[in-house]
């Protein structure tokens, strides 16, 4: 089959390599409908992330399923299936406390799984998946093609800015800041409406994305950043700052301005991988009790509640997807990303 | 009148000072009938804060209020009153949003308030209240003498260990680690008892203090730390650790500990004031979804909710109180906590 390798800075390429094949009895093999590429993934792209040999990369796809090992009991052969960004068992302690990113058992797509298979990226024709039964959610029936853009969003981005707006604490008539104009703080955006935000400010300085951010439930734009940015969020909300700030980014900037914009008292929900090299100023955090909660999304706990609401069209967050590309061009894919000529890359192998 | 200052390193005296002066309306005097000294107060007694000049020290008192400004509506003369650990309007938005501690027009004891008058240090015999309205809560008539250590408890020390309980989101089931065995952190245990936790473990190595722990509702104690104190706790907790984690020290180690303890997607709720010099690590935090929340604790927001417990006798925070001494022997008080023969001393002008 096809599939996608980093090699390393800027260098991406699709290339032959071995099908996968069943090995550990509760696994499964899905072939990929759609694929995209990630925020995250451009941190080797840039070389930010160094790659010393290449691998294969991309985490985020929906498929149909081919084959199921022994022990799959709930997934079948035919299945539309949405996989969340890593492998987990939904039945570990960590699991069934809502925290499938931790699973005791689980692993990361493009890695050998915990029996030494492997299980492919994402960027690929197939993947095979260590623990069917507990990271697929299949879909009722075979989905429209035009739902297939917000059911991928589910596999990543959907379920993280939805993470920042529950570690944040949104909940109804909460005000809301969010930093990042990527998918994930527009689906932040997105997630903040939902759970009954009064006002929502979205920072970016893109009209594309900002037109994102009004359709999803941004009440106001603000472009400025750093300290100007910092000054006008306190200048919107009583000078004292919003309830909630979404930190979509995960660079040392964008936390520090999530932390000096929230009010005394306010909470930082954060799900950008942290690549700022700087760690959480206690005593600024200490002196107004401004808390800091998140981490890397447990999206595959998210599933359930969203989908539902993906498959009406009471959310639309595969909006954020404003390219579609066939998975040869995924090289061109990661360009448009890197160039900001894209928000997100929708591929199809 | 006679008032406590501190003049450096273990230097602690009581001498003759002007009396204060009702100045600015809304302010009242307060004669002091229990004061107490905080474990924040042996960082400038341990030299690891550094004293520049003699200065006015004592942030937790109770007393009867003397005499009132004019523009004073609910204290009344003749009133038993709580102060919390700072002064406060309870007005303004931050007051309002529960977080006291960063009221836009309150201060410190043993400070000028913003109108330039001195607001006096809590360990002496009267201490002028700027916000008398704000600040000061009055008892349904005078308390019985058995009820002032509970309510003392509740300018700091109860509503401290309170507030970390709240900041680590504990509720009805949760599992708790509780890190310090001062008065915050035995407060920390009652809080977490009151609040419904299903186990509390308190972290301690000298019996008096796991006495009380327990008392307040510890069902076990851990005596290790560090690495063998991490282990012990996540071999309590399903091998992976409690849901919450009360942090009541402030120092590097105790924050480390805390962090490394919860569980994947737990929560550290934390009030030790910050001395160690380091700040929170992301990445641990980020990839195990740890979260931290606390801070300077608004305890003048808890003691509504707190007070009617202690005067009912439903909660007894004033056990924390194992020492009462004449406040002409406030230096033998500091040496007392400092040396560890005391866990919080009880000063009685």
């Amino acid at each position: 089959m096809r599939a996608t390798l980093i090699y390393g800075d800027h260098d991406i390429r699709l290339e032959d390599v071995p099908d996968p094949v069943l090995s550990t009895g509760g696994d499964a093999i899905v072939r990929v409908v759609a694929a995209c590429v990630c925020g995250s993934d451009l941190w080797p792209y840039r070389g930010v992330v160094p790659t010393k040999a290449p691998k294969r990369i991309g985490h985020e796809f929906v498929g149909i399923v081919e084959s199921v090992g022994p022990d799959v009991a709930k997934i079948k052969v035919g299945d539309f299936v949405i996989a969340p960004f890593y492998d987990c068992d939904m039945t570990c302690v960590n699991c069934l406390n809502g925290v499938s990113t931790s699973c005791l058992h689980g692993g990361w797509w493009g890695a050998d799984d915990r029996s030494g298979a492997f299980a492919d990226g994402g960027q690929g024709e197939f993947v095979r998946v260590p623990h069917a039964d507990g990271s697929l959610v299949a879909t009722p029936g075979l989905p429209a093609d035009e739902l297939i853009p917000g059911l991928l969003s589910l596999a990543d981005v959907m379920g993280t800015g939805h993470h920042a707006a529950v570690s944040a604490g949104v909940t109804t008539g909460s005000t809301v800041v969010v930093v990042g104009d990527g998918a994930v703080g527009l689906c932040g955006v997105l997630a903040a409406k939902r759970l009954g935000a009064s006002r929502i400010v979205a920072m970016s300085r893109h009209a594309d994305r900002q037109a994102v951010a009004r359709e999803f439930g941004a009440t106001d734009i603000v472009e400025e950043r750093g300290p100007e940015g910092i000054a006008r969020i306190k200048e919107l909300f009583d000078g004292i700052g919003p309830d909630c700030v979404l930190e979509c980014v995960g660079t040392t900037e964008s936390m520090d301005q999530a932390l000096r914009s929230v009010r005394p008292g306010g909470t930082v929900g954060y799900v950008g991988v942290p690549n700022g090299g700087s760690e959480l100023p206690i005593r600024l955090m200490f002196s107004s009790n401004v808390g800091a909660n998140g981490g890397v999304a447990p999206v595959r706990n998210y599933i359930d509640e969203l989908l539902p609401e993906v498959l009406s069209g009471a959310i639309n967050p595969g909006r954020v997807f404003d390219l579609e590309l066939p998975l040869a061009e995924v090289a061109e894919a990661y360009a448009a990303m890197d160039e900001r000529r894209a928000i997100k890359v929708l591929l199809r192998p």
